[in-house]
């Protein structure tokens, strides 16, 4: 199933179809509306099937007419990994890792399908990076690999809008990473049992006012989301709703010779196979 | 005031009092129970100033009966600043930073006073860092310096214990600081109006097992409180309940020749004066 989570007429409303086709949805307060994306992804498969089935009986939700927000809005963790496929790492002049090299974002930074990613007044060095989001269900500890997969209930897209010069100006990346209107999240949320297992062998392209400056496959990840889970589980707990955003491959603008940056009328667009285009504007602050 | 947040016979509390003394309180259901802690510091200090009333016509709470909680619970961030005092970044190897570096903890890290410190099955290396913590009352972007304690609800004491070799395994930080059980946050939480501005000037002291490992004062901060609100805010938008740590002074167990880290059995305490003390034993996982 395809969720997509918006807000219309100041009602949260949840919808399922294909991107580019009118969606079908209810809103809060309708009868059968089957509670936020979040709640359902907490509640399980059976849950979220249940609540397909349901929104099939709603009505046509004009995809102009509404705000897409982020598949999880509150999220308990956004955990990035960076330097996650071997061509980005190399073209940053980082070593291939032998342990993910992992950031936070907080849930300030996100937007959805649609909204400005916004360059700051303080820098012009807005980037952008292309990522596949594996999004939690059934959490855990300890998790081995062979049953990581278990614990991821969908996919969805990231545009991981970065500050370069606040993101390498300390050893710690988090700043360049967290800025207001900068987590580009969306525009859906695919259930895992319609991809490959770990959403293996996607495509994934940026566009920037639609060419393309990013391609490559999600099979090129270093840390495959099966290992990413298990990793991080070793650590910490993972809890329904955590945001794994699993990196971005070579071709960002700060890499590029000159360098590529974003700016206002700029749009940004970045594709997955099967999942969907996740497409934001660009204005300044 | 000084509120104490807690858990007593499976029921949410807010008690007042001093940390040595017996504290005054009322629990959900209790009639004029007030609310959580997070939802007054969200209200405002009028509405802090009015739990303060209520509660002192509460009931005794014994310190030995309840679970106390961290002072926020699921805030919307937790952000954390590395290398905040000369002394320390000099024991670390780094250079004095001229932009604060930032990390960020999950809130599946946290932990109350009284709540044990884990060491993993997969590191002994698990280490101590006394830190004060200003939680933003009113939240704000590009706040001026000069307005920037007036965002600050209160304070509080966190030990940032951290999994050395996990944290520098990659040059993110991130997963060595996020190990469940390691982010002791407490024991209460004190309104701002009840400190010197910016709680600076305050000593600052950890204890392993009674022996005094770090002793500082918050006027050695790097960036102090207004500055560090000042600097984030011109990233993010801040929130009320956003938990600030502001760094550790020097002393950690990892710089000191041997290395002294902590293990099962040991006690550690950080105290910061006008505050009290946040005391964690030490299990193995």
């Amino acid at each position: 199933m395809r969720f997509f989570e918006f807000i219309r007429d100041g009602k949260l409303g949840l919808a399922i179809g294909q991107a580019d086709s009118e969606l079908i949805g209810l809103c809060v307060g309708d009868a059968g509306y089957p509670g936020s994306l979040a709640s359902l992804i907490e509640a399980g498969p059976e849950s979220l099937a249940a609540a397909a089935r349901t929104l099939r009986n709603g009505a046509p939700i004009a995809l102009d007419k509404v705000l897409l927000l982020p598949p999880v809005r509150e999220p308990g963790k956004i955990i990035c990994l960076g330097l996650n496929y071997a061509d980005h790492a190399k073209e940053g002049g980082f070593d291939i890792p032998a342990y993910p090299t992992i950031f936070a974002r907080f849930a300030s930074s996100l937007i959805g399908h649609g909204a400005p990613i916004v360059r700051p007044k303080v820098s012009t060095l807005l980037d952008y990076e292309a990522e596949l989001v594996a999004i939690v269900g059934k959490g855990g500890r300890n998790i081995p690999k062979e049953r990581a997969l278990e614990h991821v209930a969908g996919y969805s897209i990231f545009n991981d809008a970065s500050i370069r010069d606040y993101q390498l100006r300390t050893p710690q990346w988090t700043v360049g990473k967290n800025f207001d209107g900068t987590g580009a999240f969306g525009p859906c949320f695919v259930t895992a049992d319609e991809l490959p297992p770990g959403a293996s062998g996607l495509k994934i392209t940026a566009r920037l006012n639609g060419e393309v400056v990013q391609r490559s496959s999600t099979d090129q990840l270093i840390f495959d989301v099966a290992s990413i889970v298990a990793l991080l589980s070793e650590a910490m707990t993972l809890e329904s709703g955590d945001v794994i955003v699993t990196g971005t491959p070579s071709g960002v603008g700060h890499a590029r010779s000159p360098a590529l940056y974003m700016k206002a009328g700029d749009v940004c667009e970045v594709e997955i196979e099967q999942i969907g285009v996740l497409r934001n504007p660009v204005v300044d602050a």
